[in-house]
């Protein structure tokens, strides 16, 4: 297991190409938001709009359109009962479950829709939704953050065994496959087909609803934008950056909340991006 | 009498254990907010969250979840016209009351749902509801936050007597029980099983609608996290930052807006889990 | 006629009494706002709040509820379709108007409910309506704030004549009563029964949308809570803040929005407070 | 081909008259916004009434009311599903088409009400449905605001040949007219009557969604308030106004968003009202 640390970020978070438009940094699909958990797609989008990436998208009960443009009018909206698959393939990045309840018939149409080569990230009750109905996982570029709780339902492997385990062995033969894995935690582990790596950083402060929406929003920001690193990379360099601006926030804040982390982003990508080690 | 001071503070708000997750601060459901008076509940909802409270979930009319998303996508909505007996009872704190009107129906079946072991926190208009109707509080840990004239109607104590007449008696026999009672005025005052202590801060700065609101949410998301403290010193400390707040506040402005205060706690809070006298 | 200065703060904003409550400082009832122009009741009801009125309700169309909770949670709503007529008795002041657009029989109801003792503030559409449709205002301690164009249309003075003409001669003529009048206007004046005075301050940055309906609120907000000083000079003391505030802002501003004026009120007033020339 | 310089700030952006109102400094209607693309409007509308538009009211579905006043009580709103006819002739300024999504109906009616003497400009979704169906330009004063490839639809000449033909030769043949053409790019090129201009400035942080609907939104606040100026020289104002502030954010942030523009307008302003070089 490798320690994670800053020098993902100088890696990742590269200057932008002069000659760029907001296609050039990716177009993101957000799924999510039933009307009773709609703030999870606002802190999905809040943190893919403040990390850069291009166009987004949130996909999500009507009934959170209001709340969200509220926000954000820099996403764009759209029902998700209706049929997405044209949606789905025209965008890079698919990150499909915060706050989607019990939405098994959404998760199913996504991932038939999904391409191959497309990024899907696989977050909250989309979790839930797998370890409870046993389907199987599309072939994409997957990328999955489950708490310890919820990949143990998925796997079969308990939470105790996770830490001791040859993770990527059970895992791979659960799930006929290797995503990504965020394993979120104390400590939060990061699974990839390279290596297992551990998190030094973040504390309890962090300990608060909607912290894993913005987490899971960093990641499809990141991943739209940073094409030219590898998909193992861009998911290191947004866990690492969601827990250090918590870091730093917790400095003089007790606890730390979802949204200002989101708005911390731009300021906190410039120093990465302009300074080199 | 008591005289309550910051020591309170020092004693109640302790550092985070490393080892935790938002389960870890507790769950708090808030139920409350007719279409006229939503707001209650997302001064309610705003306190609990910036107090840290794990998870909070606002049960209220839906007429009222866009505004509250707006405010704080980091709560979950519920419809409060729906049966919320397993809702209830799967949190560890019940905040009932800010802005539910003439909701009788919605207060009594909250009341059979409580269990004794649960905290239940009684404020605005199910104050007025308890008085008019004459109904028993439950077995519960009970924290009632009553203007003076609430507290009149309630016990039959007039508010002359209030100060004079030995509170706990009285109330006891008239509720058949001895809840915690923040009884808020001038220097507000909180009767506890042990003692009554008085709050010689705050000022006239804080007499603006939503003021107990507010309170009653810090109540609740101290309550939820702070286990390791009694409920009654949990609630004082909770009386006691919400108007040392406002007069840091109330140095620079004529008036305090209650929302301006839940969003200090957060660095009010830090200061007190950092240092020890 | 006189120069209105500084000195008019420092009369009207005392402090406040240690011994009060809400109640204290009054009840505000704000009626206006069709759906097509919530946003007025919106500034109006901020202006009120952030000015320190106790307590402030919006009569308005359902349509405007989430918006105005968006931005102010501290306010209560009332749909202004229903019989307003108890809860404009229960209240101290109120302002009828902004945004009102064609809604004459709610302006109608309001002057027959409005009882001799209240204050009653006569803003934006209300105006129109009045010069429109020649119906008598109801007696009460009124207010009226037209533009140049308003007053010409309701007392039938031109534009060129108020600048020279008796005024209170003339509009006492046509109204059969004298109100307080606030002509804005480039250097706004006030009539009042005592005198006429005018407004050295202000600029164009505030020419945009909303401007006068944050000065009805601010009027309404100062009208609630300032009881101890005559309805006059509150008025003179809330439109000379009104421009003070905007002076400030356009030092490094080139417009102001209206908005902006309301959220300075708590810190502005804090000054005024406590110094005394 | 000039190059623009911050020269153009100085001359049109100059010191209001102090006798003047709202109606001064213009009305502007934005017409746009479906329910999927309410965000658009909402940006069109924060840059016009933050660059100092007297007044602004939106056109747009009614499922946008709520989140635009919730970012901007100051703006007015109207169902865009109505006959704007008149309310379009009762304006200065028209912004038509971000967001508009395929409202052909509505951009017809449009180009139908309009009278030669109004300045019209035309954006976003309205530029696709130029393209796909032919339609002619009415007489207007027109600002278009096309992207390099909507611009190739429009007129037929393709992105590699923008650079190197002569641009107003054949813009005009095919448009029958020449309106003036913000051609957005790396570096925007301004195609006026007079000569063609590059921006030198901004970069690729502005490459997120809803920064053309902002761009567009400053043109039409300029527009509406700076009438002694030529229209050439208050759009060339607009876009070098534009990045000049997304520059200034950039020097501390990894990406700009749009709604910060906006915001920043009011002090980037200033400095050249009261600052001749």
């Amino acid at each position: 297991m490798k320690q994670l640390s800053e020098k993902i970020l100088y890696q990742v978070i590269t200057p932008r190409p002069a000659q760029s438009h907001k296609g050039t940094f990716g177009r993101v699909l957000i799924i999510g938001g039933t009307a009773e958990f709609g703030g999870a797609v606002i802190m999905n989008a809040m943190a893919a709009v403040y990390a850069g990436a291009g166009l987004v998208t949130v996909a999500t009960d009507t009934a959170n359109f209001t709340a969200l443009h509220s926000h954000l009018p820099e996403a764009m909206v759209v029902d998700f009962n209706q049929d997405l698959t044209t949606l789905i393939q025209n965008n890079d990045v698919i990150l499909i479950g915060s706050g989607l309840g019990d939405r098994l018939d959404i998760l199913q149409a996504t991932f038939r829709a999904v391409f191959p080569k497309q990024i899907l990230i696989v977050d909250g009750s989309a979790l839930t939704l797998l370890a409870e109905n046993h389907i199987n996982l599309p072939h994409a570029r997957l990328v999955l953050t489950p708490h310890q709780m919820e990949w143990q339902r998925i796997t079969g492997i308990s939470i105790a065994q996770q830490a001791f385990e040859a993770f990527n062995v059970l895992g791979r033969d659960r799930l006929k496959q290797m995503p990504i894995v965020v394993l979120k935690q104390h400590h939060t582990q990061i699974y990839t087909s390279k290596d297992i790596y551990e998190l030094p950083i973040g504390g309890p402060y962090q300990a608060t609803g909607g912290m894993g929406d913005t987490l899971a929003g960093i990641i499809a920001g990141f991943a739209a934008q940073f094409f030219l690193a590898s998909l193992s990379d861009v998911v290191l360099a947004a866990v690492y950056s969601h827990s250090a601006i918590a870091d730093e926030l917790a400095k003089t804040q007790y606890i730390v909340l979802p949204t200002q982390i989101s708005q911390q982003l731009p300021k906190f990508m410039k120093h990465y991006a302009v300074t080199k080690p």
